[in-house]
């Protein structure tokens, strides 16, 4: 897939940074002479987040600066538009674009509230017009919106939502036209209601923020507004809480008349107290900042599987690719890792307790195979490490591609005895070997007991199978030996 | 500090929750019959989160269920009331606790949009009289919104702020006496626009929560509006961004002037859209999912050491005991592990490589402790671990207390041979030993070396007094010996 971006600016920049991140070619066109420096800055900020955040092999796709519309659009499958926000300009672009396109290119505009009917009001082919709309900074936001105008044809909805699935991002398809779509009406709502309270002296803005990251920002990270009041509605649930909180909605907790005007006094204030808030870091500090909280949070979630994590982790499944390489002869491959950066020391080497990790990760993957899966752990009965010996052959560094290669020493009874060697993808030399007993138990009763099927039975082929290799060279040594 | 919780809602049961697991013990006062069950369920979902959440030693304090608000208040240091939100209630509730307690007690209210100043109105010392306002889940979520009344005294309002901070909480003062405060009032702000978006069929209740929870929501769990607006506004800042997106604040995006009627209809539609969400889920299973995302969240933010995860994390310093036993005779203790969540596997223990881990937390801490410090290192020589040989004895959970004796089996010319016990430090009992054979290295030349001064000598005087202990039993064995 090629993709033209029109617009190289805070969220064209995005676009950009999340599309090499995937892998995916990019022309991008944007006249102002600022824009390969800008844009330069935010594929370095996107590498930096991918890097420390996506577990798949990545393989960076390409940005060509293009010296003309024509140029950026020709080719591309996807055109996606990113100007700024003014219904003139973006019809003329867009319009231009339509000319220029491949006639079954998608074309899609990053506007944040501009109605797509009006949008797409100049073009010859309207049908193949949608909405994408994304937020900041979008390597890293899931959420896009996806609104369609009168003339857009349904096939473009969903041509768009699986391109932007396919990107790791969270389609919303908005349901009806209207100015603002979903996120940012709720968004300019208690945008108003935070300039009132500085306006009133409240709050500073400081404070307002304050009142977010400390309190509701926290359970907005993982659920809505709705699922929250949910909860707190108890067991009678959303009619329950409306009963008891609606009320609330009539009082005068909020100042829903007017905007408080942007007098030149007013924005001296709010720029004065975000100056103090700031600390004086620059905003790429703040930026980098934001960037790495978010890394945080939603490798947090990954870890639960929930909201964006997920999202995350299904785009990692998609993309990971298998092992190019066979195993070494009869040897079984299952477990691949990427190495993080979070995983190097102080050295400049993967750590130490790393190496176990993949190799416990690659038991996990025998487990699996073998047939050691939720119901039989359910049914009580797991295996656990009991000994290990690891040899460390050679540093491993980050971004370093570790396949292990994997033997059953003995596979009976309650003993499983493995033996991994971990393998440089690139150069396929062995980086270290990791020797393991695992002994079966019943969970419950916590004492060892002999496998049942279908673990056993297929521990025991494999142990079988991989007699014939023999007994390699590293295994049963002690430390030092 | 003795605490007086008057009511026992989902808040006053949050207070107590939060509140036992920093060690205070709390009389509450609630004359529902099913007041003890339901606070009952607050206090073991509070601990659940604390247990996974909190890295340090917790000494639960006891809840008292009291018969009259008399008892609950009458040697409490600080009372905290949580009623319903209903002002006549209210006032006649703190008029009583305000006979009862102590001259010199802190009397709270929990109340969400209340003016102090009506709240205050007929107490005889009010002075002592202030709003500290949390959010749900009280033991969670840290901020504290503190708002003085007229007649509120200004030592009051700092005693109240102490307090909050030292159970872990944001307080967050409020600079001007208003109904809602700051938070709620960008929280209703919000969720009326929320309402009319479903009123209007623009978006369901998912598609809302949906619309926050893969985007704008992941940004305010770290930042708040006015500090993500600033980055946005790029080099220029809040000055900018103001000048640029000032204008759509008079846009029609969201609909100010009325709110949507909850007619019998539109309450039907917005309970059945919510019922769709939850998928069957109960509000107990959504509240603990609730939970644990949070935990997984506010770990996020520990470890970055920001916004939540940094209130949390001083307090956790604050209430840190150090590890009380000595090590074993003649060996070193120089490192002291807890157990956190995600150190847990599916089979509910501690998974194998942060065994590893905390093995190399020892060796690290050794290697500091004989010399290797930062000039060191930067003088380009290094001890890399080589081999390693671990036997797990026990299993280990989340929350435990892992303290690592340390013993030089040689440590001359270019060998360091290390063998670590890792101990529970509550029993007392080994729970796994650690044997590495470490290399010093020039890390330049990329080949092992003698070691230098002053670790050389440290090294071996070590070694010199270790070998007193003699030969551990577990040392020098292999894999299933």
């Amino acid at each position: 897939v090629k993709v033209g971006l029109v617009g190289g600016g805070v969220i064209g920049g995005g676009w950009a940074g999340r599309l090499v991140e995937c892998g995916l070619d990019v022309v991008l066109y944007d006249p102002r002479p600022e824009t390969e420096r800008r844009v330069g800055e935010v594929l370095a900020a996107a590498e930096r987040s991918w890097a420390k955040l996506v577990r798949a092999p990545r393989t960076r796709g390409t940005v060509t600066f293009a010296s003309s519309l024509a140029q950026a659009v020709t080719d591309a499958d996807i055109v996606q538009e990113s100007a700024t926000e003014d219904e003139a300009l973006k019809r003329a672009l867009l319009a231009e674009i339509d000319r220029h396109a491949q006639p079954d290119a998608l074309v899609c505009s990053s506007t944040s509230g501009l109605l797509p009917t009006r949008l797409q009001a100049d073009m010859s082919r309207p049908q193949r017009f949608v909405v994408g709309h994304p937020f900041n900074p979008v390597y890293l936001l899931p959420l896009v919106e996806v609104c369609a105008g009168e003339r857009t044809a349904a096939e473009t909805v969903g041509r768009a939502c699986s391109f932007y699935e396919s990107i790791g991002m969270r389609p919303l398809r908005v349901r009806r036209e209207v100015d603002g779509f979903v996120a940012d009406r709720l968004l300019e709502a208690l945008w108003r209601e935070a300039l009132w309270l500085v306006h009133d002296g409240v709050a500073t803005t400081a404070d307002v923020d304050d009142a977010i990251r400390f309190g509701p920002g926290l359970r907005w990270a993982q659920m809505g507004t709705f699922l929250t009041y949910r909860i707190a509605g108890g067991e009678d649930g959303m009619r329950h809480f409306l009963e008891q909180f609606g009320p609330a909605l009539q009082w005068p907790w909020t100042k829903l008349v007017e905007v408080p005007e942007l007098s030149e006094a007013f924005v001296e204030l709010l720029a004065a107290q975000s100056d103090d808030q700031a600390e004086g870091r620059s905003i790429w500090e703040l930026e980098r900042h934001r960037d790495e909280n978010l890394v945080a949070i939603v490798a947090a979630l990954r870890a639960r599987d929930e909201g964006a994590g997920r999202v995350l982790r299904e785009h990692e499944e998609r993309v990971r690719v298998a092992a190019a390489s066979e195993p070494r002869a009869g040897r079984l491959r299952l477990h691949v890792a990427v190495v993080p950066p979070q995983w190097i020391d102080y050295n400049g080497h993967m750590t130490e307790s790393r190496y176990l990790e993949v190799c416990a990760d690659a038991t996990d993957a025998l487990l699996r195979h073998v047939g050691v899966d939720e119901s039989y752990l359910a049914g009580g009965h797991s295996l656990y490490t009991v000994e290990s010996h690891l040899r460390h052959l050679r540093e491993v560094a980050v971004d370093a591609r570790l396949v292990v290669d994997t033997q059953v020493l003995r596979g009976s009874g309650k003993h499983l005895h493995l033996f991994h060697v971990l393998i440089d993808g690139e150069t396929g030399e062995p980086v270290a070997t990791g020797e393991h007993m695992l002994l079966h138990v019943d969970t419950r009763a916590g004492r060892t007991t002999p496998m049942l099927e279908p673990v056993a039975g297929a521990v025991a082929a494999l142990a079988g199978e991989h007699a014939a290799l023999g007994w390699p060279e590293a295994a049963g040594r002690s430390v030092g030996m």
